[in-house]
């Protein structure tokens, strides 16, 4: 456990903050592996607010969603520990990490669950994809204050300078006051200079969906096999409260998540009809 | 296509039910296997209702969520056809199996995706988790009528003879007046004899989470290992309003199921904190 102590942060755009970095434990983990220059960013940040355990896999996990791994055998490898952080290599899910470090690795409970920076946006529907806020959810449903993150730009050479600032201001307010019962933040950065980005927006999650287009070819032994490839279609891209609204509006966009996936506006009408 | 004919059904429990089994197009999978015995039961109810296309794994996907195959080449085999049915042999996710029937193997877009009978009750937060609902979510978001059915026994040898009335009853209802626009449903049957099952309630999904015991094992090599395995905890079992509390009480339970994930009661109160 690291004593407590301050660090101040001073940025033009925000507030001046105080970060009181006392004996929190942070759980972190992300869907892109250990190398990914998103999550080496995030464990800078998450450094300054408290101890870190991060849980990767090598290689990345992208579009794994809340997948767990039950047929085969899960394997964890402590690759570094220090006074500021403890680093495992693991093979399994974003969620298999998230169950394997709450239940067998750590000494207690964390205070967080943080996952990112994901390489490539999850606004709109790609909640339900991505293996980044499939770990927030399962911090979530362990009663675990949980935040995912994501910069718009999938590269692996992605520029993530102007993500720290906000991650701090948005963990700061976190540590205030925690977030109800069944409830984490998705939050989506835009790609740009940090002095074009205009600032945070409490969103709700645009209505949309994939477009598929499979690329369709021929093997070495000319059997047919596809690539999955698609392009996002915004279903109300003239709605100003949504995330994708923020992201090409160069805000980021913040929206509080349920673990509860009930339409609950429906259910009246549904017991009408059965 | 199968021209138009009329199929009656009569249920002791259930309303006098006509079917109309027109040119409907219902795409099916699940996330046990082709050979699962739920699938079978649900392919027997769907052909009753139109012309089914079948496409699903030949081993099981439990788990898997909305997991998506990015990383390795999809592939696809046509295993039988005839008037009723289409079937097809994939090495995808129960998410990509839908994806890839929509655009590349199906005629025209489905008029239903259905999904199950899952061998394992998805109640509760079980649904962040499922694949069987995850194709289910898919659907919906290509704006098909979805639906995921699931039996709550996980043997493989699981008895599904209660299922089929209450499949075909819902399915008449949906057939009737589509669902709106992001909502999908989720389907759980009580594992009891048909006589025993008290009837429909629908529900909410109840707050929950799965307890995590790995069993933690070392192989031939002395090399440590995990095995996932888990309870479920129900932190509400006395409200009568849940999914669990259906299953418990012999009801089949229908949970309305949202794409939106956002926590929309929360969003004014995050706005003043941000």
């Amino acid at each position: 456990m690291i004593d407590s102590e301050f660090t101040y942060i001073c940025e033009s755009n925000l507030t001046f903050m105080v970060i009181e970095k006392s004996d929190r434990l942070i759980l972190l983990t992300n869907d892109d592996g250990l190398y990914a220059a998103g999550l080496k960013t995030l464990q800078g940040v998450m450094e300054e607010f408290g101890k870190v355990v991060m849980i990767s896999t090598m290689d990345s996990q992208s579009g794994m969603s809340q997948a767990l791994t039950v047929k085969t055998p899960l394997r964890v490898k402590l690759l570094d520990e220090n006074e500021r952080h403890r680093i495992y290599a693991c093979n399994g899910t974003p969620t298999d990490s998230i169950k394997l470090a709450v239940n067998q690795l750590l000494e207690r409970k964390p205070d967080w669950v943080v996952s990112g920076i994901n390489h490539g946006a999850n606004s709109s529907v790609s909640v339900l994809y991505s293996g980044t806020m499939a770990a927030a959810l399962e911090g979530c449903l362990y009663g675990i204050t949980s935040v995912g993150f994501s910069l718009n730009n999938f590269s692996s050479a992605a520029d993530f300078s102007a993500c720290s600032t906000y991650i701090r201001y948005i963990m700061e307010k976190i540590a205030q006051e925690p977030l109800p019962a069944g409830v984490c933040l998705n939050v989506n950065i835009p790609a740009a200079d940090k002095k074009d980005i205009r600032g945070i927006r409490v969103c709700r999650q645009s209505k949309g969906n994939w477009k598929e287009e499979f690329e369709k070819r021929k093997d070495p032994m000319g059997k047919t096999y596809y690539w999955l490839t698609g392009i996002f279609i915004n279903h109300e891209p003239d709605a100003d409260d949504t995330d994708e609204w923020a992201l090409a509006n160069n805000y980021v966009s913040v929206v509080p998540v349920s673990v509860d996936m009930t339409a609950h506006s429906y259910i009246g009408k549904l017991r009408e009809r059965f």
